[in-house]
């Protein structure tokens, strides 16, 4: 009997989930004399817990991104919590980039007196040393202020972001046993930032008692499905990091039921599967929201292929853009993707409406294609019609203002 | 001893190649009511002659590229010429398209009474039919307008353009035996056209007297080290076509002398790298030419992936555009291309001036970045020292104008 899981309505962040504390301050870590924009955050588990992180695969890694894997690396690791700073992204920063980032995640330590470590995040311009001296002042100020109260949990969902223009929580709940169960999370948008990357955070915590290992896998399936599956500009930033936190507050543990565990892995993908989409809805300077679905592919991966090659491709994008019904660049970008794709045989729909049917362009249905490619999301359909294998990628559009926005520093 | 060939001043397009006969005429194929844009080329050798191509990798390639290679398909396949028509790709039309391509390449040999096959080419938009009373008509004009003399030869030029803001033209020339020896060529540019595809093609001719496999191999030479090194917006056209025809008129034959076959491939790899040149110059609303070389990497395909990867990144590119030296996000394209790159061997220059050594920044040098960045012309080298496989791309900025010019047709 499968349990029902339900994203709620109006997530506060992490708070939604029993069993954290945490604060969002302002520390100045741009550099700019600003003492109102919050950019650093401290997340705690009331008691040491089991975590596990998803990281790029870029292989210029930041930092930050180094002293989590090696912080998760012990199947038993506990973790304190964490610690995210925006506006500088610890990344290329050689040696000095290390020492800063354990000496951020041992400073947290300190300030909180708490024994296991802190995982760390950093996001922002890249090539530049962190400002120690703002970061530490802004860890012992959150340290004091740690709350489980709503405030709190918006002021670090609000900490996180950097071109993002709007704050993006997600929480799913479950009832098992008579008891509410939850998977709360927060994320930092695609976008470039300040305009330097396009760094895509997340954090996600739960009250079940669940292993690192079984963390790691219910995070793996979920980003596999989510994360790794939407696109801007096909930038992969050197900072990506995604983790998940198991306070074990309500004593429940999942693995004990195939239902149970389900229902866990379910709401961990159900609020990846939400930030996703609320990512490439605030990707920078986006105007169109684009659910590209690749269909009749010999594998999975092969559709894959060919949604990136169109996902990624500027002409595609910036017809979008235009909310130009352009479908031979649609044909184009797939076969550049070189999966062996028969024209005979092809297939492009706009929604449910069809603009080529076995490579024959259905030129009666031009209105009807230019309706939908004018509206604010849409989806496109290829279908190849060469067997089962299916990938679906959420993209967005090409701007003006986008090239003008990362033109410079 | 090696022969010296060399690129010779002013070139006039295909009539510097003695033993061919040409024509470029307006007949209004984008349907405009204008007969002053010249959209149609006639070009063909005093007698049948041998023939190479090379053609676009797109799974979804045009009707007349299915038809260049049928007619190049015999070895010793011989050709009357061919035609090019612009303002419409004849791609993505489905039987009627090859139906067309056929009648097109048919009624060429009608008009000028050759008993050979002509090749032809189409690049402009996509999934149109041609229309094929115009094309007839600029056909029929051309075959009685054919001529050796330069007006002719520049018309040519001109027919082929789409996007492009200026003819491309390029002629080598060498000395044997106190013979002087040609190789000339023309090319349309890789910006987008009316604005559907990002096409290129290109047309050289030389008078030497060479088999079809001897042309075969110097042409993929050099459209490998060219042709296949640029990149503008890093979308592959299905109309992409390079074809080299030799009329044999000097009675020369390269393949008789080591020396000679060599001059012979210099010269092809010169007009096609001088070609390659102004059509990334050219490139639709490219305001800086980039010459990206990525050395020391373990093989040649890492350095190509890397070379992409970097040339092709949407946030690099707004960065030059800014005339930002942007380091950062240079390191990041590298890291993402995956062929292992250790940033504490990562070395980035600009121009001769280093950004990065040994993953270290080198920040005394920003305002020389700067100034470099912000030139029309500069050079970026990656070296990530773990080998000696390398790679040259020339690529491009990315400009709003770019967003704006396909946003929509």
């Amino acid at each position: 009997m499968s349990i029902q899981v339900q994203l709620i309505e109006n997530p506060k962040g992490i708070a939604d989930c029993p069993g954290f504390k945490m604060a969002g301050v302002a520390c100045d870590i741009r550099e700019k004399g600003d003492l109102t924009q919050l950019d650093l955050a401290v997340v705690t588990a009331e008691k040491p817990c089991s975590a596990a992180g998803v990281f790029t695969q870029n292989d210029v890694c930041a930092a930050p991104v180094h002293v989590c894997r090696e912080i998760l690396s012990p199947p038993t690791a506990k973790v304190a919590g964490f610690v995210v700073n925006s506006g500088n992204a610890n990344a290329a920063t050689a040696e000095q980039g290390m020492t800063d980032a354990k000496e951020m995640s041992a400073f947290a330590q300190l300030e909180t007196g708490i024994g296991s470590p802190f995982l760390i995040c950093s996001t922002g311009r890249i090539g530049r040393k962190l400002p120690m001296g703002k970061i530490k002042s802004g860890i012992a100020a959150a340290a004091k202020a740690l709350s489980a109260e709503t405030q709190a949990s918006l002021d670090t969902a609000d900490a996180i972001l950097t071109s993002d223009t709007r704050r993006k929580c997600a929480t799913a709940q479950f009832t098992y046993e008579g008891k509410k169960l939850t998977v709360s999370g927060i994320a930092k948008g695609a976008g470039m930032i300040e305009p330097n990357m396009a760094t895509m955070l997340a954090f996600l915590a739960t009250d079940l008692d669940v292993d690192n290992a079984s963390l790691k896998n219910a995070l793996v399936q979920a980003c596999n499905k989510t994360f790794n599956r939407i696109s801007i500009d096909g930038d992969m930033s050197t900072n990506d990091t995604v983790l998940l936190l198991a306070s074990g507050q309500s004593g429940i543990i999942p693995t004990d039921s195939p239902d149970l565990l389900q229902a866990f892995r379910d709401a961990v993908f159900l609020v990846c599967d939400a930030l996703a989409e609320k990512i490439v809805g605030d990707g920078e300077k986006v105007t169109k929201l684009v659910e590209l679905i690749v269909e009749g592919c010999q594998t999975e991966d092969d559709a894959e292929k060919v949604a990136r090659a169109v996902g990624n491709s500027l002409l595609v994008k910036a017809s979008w853009y235009g909310s130009d019904p352009n479908w031979g660049r649609l044909a184009d970008a797939a076969g550049y993707a070189r999966v062996g794709l028969k024209e005979e045989c092809f297939d492009i729909f706009y929604d449910e409406v069809p603009a080529l049917l076995g490579g024959i362009p259905q030129d009666s249905k031009l209105s009807l294609w230019k309706s939908i490619v004018s509206k604010k999301r849409f989806r496109i359909t290829l279908n190849l019609n060469q067997g089962s294998g299916s990938f679906r990628l959420l993209t967005a559009d090409l701007s003006e203002a986008y090239v003008n926005f990362n033109k410079s520093e």
